[in-house]
């Protein structure tokens, strides 16, 4: 049963990855979940908000605090479709996130497992589980850059 | 020379540490400086902003990004009191701040060096100073946390 709820909350990631797709950024999307309702939203802007904190991750970890009016997000669960890189990882780590669902691994600076595992250090250690609709979340990531080199 | 400035940056990031200390949260600061001028400033205001995010780097880095329009902090340097956690390690890689200056080496979460070492792995690489002005920077720590349990 977990699994499916977990198919059907990537699959809001997803949607957040599309529209970083439709305006020109690395097509990353992030949701943030508790007591079963969405309750932070964000995808990947990096480029058009000229800000390199703008990963979907950070950007929805922040809007959650909002919503929860505090910097600890006890019962969430975060849903992301490329597995986070250091900063994102320990910004889950930092804000008690506890669990932490990915779509596609990044074996170049996956920070929960592919290139690193932070979960390997004495910190807080968030359930963490990868590769989730994996497939169509690292489609969309490499249909992205291809068609980038082929412009 | 350089260990001059260094020392003259980090004294703006301890005044910053002090204005966190001052409004009860974890005294840390940091500067972000690019052809010898300051063009961002921020201190640790977790617990009041109830956000994991607004760890002082984090919030210096967002301001830099403003205050040069763009994402890549090409030519700056970034000087914090304390050495940097995985988050706002990652997010110096992220930002591509070309020199890190931290003051106090924290053993239980920093991430350049004393935990881990974010330049072990195949990601941007900034230059890494250490221990700068590191007796001041650490006894603002420990006097905070004295205080604390004395409360």
């Amino acid at each position: 049963m977990e699994n499916n709820f977990d198919e059907i909350f990537m699959r809001e990631a997803l949607c957040e990855a599309i529209m970083a797709r439709d305006i020109d950024e690395v097509p990353v999307g992030a949701v943030i979940v508790r007591d079963g309702k969405v309750i932070a939203r964000a995808h990947n802007t990096r480029e058009s908000d000229k800000n390199a904190l703008c990963h979907a991750e950070i950007k929805a970890i922040n809007d959650a605090c909002s919503a929860l009016g505090g910097w600890r997000l006890v019962g969430c669960t975060l849903y992301v479709t490329l597995e986070p890189c250091p900063m994102c990882a320990g910004a889950i780590i930092n804000s008690r996130v506890e669990r932490v669902v990915f779509g596609a691994h990044d074996f170049k600076a996956g920070a929960f497992g592919s290139m690193i595992n932070l979960n390997d250090y004495p910190l807080f250690k968030p359930e963490c589980t990868g590769g989730v609709l994996g497939d169509e979340c690292a489609s969309l990531l490499t249909e992205f850059f291809k068609t980038k080199r082929n412009k």
